[in-house]
């Protein structure tokens, strides 16, 4: 249920309003805009309180939201939500943003490597895996806090805000220490325990898709997230599961418009995970920009083939400053700026 | 099995290969370049007669094909086929085609209204089902014969070539006297007679990938037409089933970029049948070009709450227009016009 | 839309009722039961004319169907339908059915072994492919009347009914007069030109479900056959498509309680294509009758090393034994004989 | 690799064994036999060290295991795991077990309720979620420790051990001291942290397949259990995502035979969340047994329409006695007893 403030409702106002929402029992999430306040009313059985927010002076309206994800929806929030990463780079804006880096941390020099050529290339935030989720565990599983040390380091040369995976909210105090933007894997989209801890620290999140989960579970994670304060979260596209064989996974661009529809909330897309094979990784690059998305997460490695994981999807830097060319064209014909 | 003629061959030399080729029970498929000519045998255990060839005169040298696939591969021809349509629009070119018409053709005075818009929005080529393939046989089935006249009329005033479906092998001369190019729907890709049928037929193929076909599943029937003589195979990506419900199926991007990797063959995308919500197509359409497709085959009615067939996912022709315009930027930045 | 005619209505009063819905447009199913008839009344608005038909003297009921589907749903009758062959064996009723044999038909010799074998081992009907539809137009495409040929002879000495495969209208002359059961397979359950062809042809029909295809798509194929006038419609449940890649399809076999519980028409499965791994198979036969289905549809061969197609998952005539007596005990525990 | 010791190898020479394994850096697992020892070394690279352990007096064999999950193949182990469950019960022998109970604990006296009547028709343990992963944070998320208390308090008068599930590695602690199994659900099949730290943990754990996950993942994932020491895993079929929507999940049985070939671990299915409708699921019950499932856990409501989660598909108290009733015949007919 959404409760539309009247225009320039007084702080104190919005207060009364907002202890009424708690005496009831539900949440109050409060989202102002440049002339009206509205505030989201959260809660199971929240609809039924209607009649008593309509009563309330400073109370213009009451809307109640179909979907059952409330606070992402656009129905809550109809201008595009834009997430600040580090107070440097935006997603969700007129401008594009890619993130771009290797799979895993691997070294300390190949990780400045890669950081400097992306940063060159246009890259705006940097990626790289320091706890990483693999299928065996026999498998390398990341080189841990020395990872997050080398992407502190290439930061610290370059500039570039880092993303890097979260697997377990134990480690939430450490790699949030580092993190500029916290990203949740695939794996992991419904993990609540550590969708609810994100939500309670104030750092960016990246969700990831589940590869076999709808877009409304995307949408509902999210809002577990959301729902704990943070709103600060990008959606991200990387390809769900399905019979064709020639890619790892089908990287599914109709999300992109299909969120766009339902959500306020920024959207990008993982064509390195979601195709999984090099050659066909820089036109899928292209069709998420023309598809609507508001950004990029790519996987790219100097050395692929020396890659501990994930190397034959890996974009050479090459590949990637020649993406990064045509990406700028695309960009501009649907009216967003690289 | 290809065998790469030494160049300028004289066609008498050409003829002693292709005689033995039959001689031996396989078949000979003749691709002309300009300065050497090239000739697929193909038949059951064919490469077990490579030798026999290597000691032809003509014969400079002999090459297994990998692929199940062989007239479609990009190993058999290099270069990507142009696919020419009535002698006025190519599709696999430089230039992006895009067919646009109703879902099925329902009464001359709209199929010439909807004609005329499509065509001064600068569509390619008209299409319309007059026999139309419905789950249920209790739905409309298209007006048959008649509706082939409306589209001829509606060719006449436009000049736009016809694209529509064919179901039945007893069907093809009536359907292939009015039709430019003859569809063959998704749920017909597997229907080998009619495949081997309308490879026999002296007119375009525009073949759907059934909606669980694998690519590769889509390229073999590709060759069961290209088999029997008719090189003129368009292939077109329209959705695949999933679990994703918020689209009426998943459209598979990945598709455009893995058969242009595989086969020189032209590919186009059909957005309305894969996406089936008219809010998502048009971002689907930029992205399909974005991809690398070479055209689009889309639903375009002036009424569509009153089709009789497809209507929620039909583009209303206010929406083509301003799809169009965004078209021609995403073309240019991928290097292709409109 | 079902009318229930009045306990024993006399012939020409029911004659009365299927006239007044011919000339209405619509299409007369009858079903006859002990005690009272029922006529589907079939075709596109059937329902609006409800209150014309509640005035006719011999009808007791009007009931509206709330399914697509109208002649195969439990709705339209509730007692199971039994289909007989050739006058031999039933399929719907307690006995459940075994059809056996190779996946084509590879010699006369061969042919006939096998027969004898599944005929000894307690199968109650023949399969066999003569017609082969094959993913290459370069693999072995069946013996066709050949292979139609030994078909006859394996029964002539073994009495068992034979099950083959139709592919294309223009087959149906020559091969109904050989075969016992028309055989549709997944590729082409919804062409719907040799769906109606077999619905107006005199032979029992077992249309396999498209291994892309949902339930109720299987009844509205099954729905196209049987508006045709042909209610001997077997089903078959042979495998959809899924990412799982330990089985060469995923057998449904959840469809076939699903498909007791909407329809009156017999089911049974096929684990060989559905499973496509020997080893696997003989549990998954036991599990499908346990699931509630009628019959099974096994192929075996005696030296699958040398089958000209699907060897990998033909069961061996030794297996199939074992598999057959385990199956009496499984069909006992259902209520079932064998 | 596995070093397969000679007969009645003496403990000391055994440890030798195990030392060598520890100083090269790799785990040592350890499976005793009537007559002989088995040692599963497992680490990166183990494969390479192959000679060194050729040479040990101890060791008669060293073989490769093929498969990337090592413990819980075949391979490793021939005969079938049985694991045992509070002493009381036993999963994977000759012996078919129901684990039976509402989908989550929602009073002290309907859990009573259920436990006394799923108890009276023969189920083996109890099952009720205490802790809940529901898809919308606004959902009921389960009684928390006050359900733990419902489901001890029903286990003492019933005798049924406890299966519940854990969400986090933070509460194993509190429901690690009522649970006699460990649930670990189909969303964090792939929580990589939990699965360490049961493997940790001294309990019984049962491992649901992911909804889109493949057999080999799931004993990956189980393989992450086992290779912290943790050997008593179950696993547990409970329906893949596909397109088809006439039931909730498509439950994959064809998973059992390809486990059971695979792997020595027991399997169980679960029809309720597989299949997700009522009316469905005792017949895929009767199929799971049939396939060689070693049990089914399955969810029992005596008021299912007051169900706070999953009511539809919960089976009525009088429904389970039946299915009971029916599963000791199929269950006699493949050799096992209930």
């Amino acid at each position: 249920m959404i409760l539309t403030l009247k225009a320039h409702a007084a702080d104190k106002d919005i207060k009364l309003v907002v202890n009424k929402i708690k005496e009831l029992g539900f949440q109050a999430h409060i989202s102002k805009g440049a002339v009206k306040t509205v505030i989201g009313v959260v809660g199971e059985k929240a609809s039924t309180t209607r009649a008593i927010f309509e009563t309330l002076a400073a109370v213009e309206a009451v809307t109640p939201i179909s979907k059952p994800y409330k606070l992402c929806s656009r129905e809550f929030k109809k201008e595009n939500s834009v997430v600040k990463i580090d107070n440097k780079v935006s997603i969700g804006g007129k401008k594009i943003t890619v993130i771009a880096g290797p799979c895993s941390v691997e070294s300390r020099e190949r990780m400045i490597d890669v950081a400097k050529r992306v940063k060159n290339s246009g890259a705006g935030c940097l990626r790289g895996g320091a706890f990483k989720p693999r299928t065996s565990p026999y498998s390398f599983q990341g080189l841990g806090e020395e990872g997050l040390k080398y992407l502190a380091e290439a930061k610290k040369i370059t500039g570039l805000p880092i993303v890097t995976e979260i697997m377990s909210p134990n480690l939430l105090e450490l790699i949030g220490s580092y993190a500029d933007v916290l990203q949740i894997g695939a794996r992991n989209m419904q993990n609540y325990d550590l969708l609810k801890e994100v939500g309670s620290f104030n750092k960016p999140v990246l969700l990831k898709r589940g590869f076999s989960a709808t877009v409304e579970e995307l949408l509902m994670s999210a809002e577990y997230i959301m729902s704990k304060g943070n709103y600060n979260v990008i959606l991200c596209e990387r390809g769900i599961r399905t019979y064709e064989t020639s890619t790892r996974f089908t990287l599914d661009l109709n999300a992109v418009p299909v969120i766009k529809h339902l959500s306020h909330l920024p959207v990008i897309v993982d064509p390195s995970h979601g195709v999984g094979v090099r050659a066909y990784i820089p036109s899928m690059c292209l069709a998420a920009i023309a598809a609507g998305a508001d950004g990029l997460i790519v996987e790219v490695h100097s050395k692929p083939q020396e890659a501990l994981c994930d190397g034959s999807q890996s974009l050479l830097p090459e590949q990637f400053i020649k993406m990064m060319k045509e990406l700028k064209g695309v960009s501009a014909a649907v009216g967003r700026s690289l």
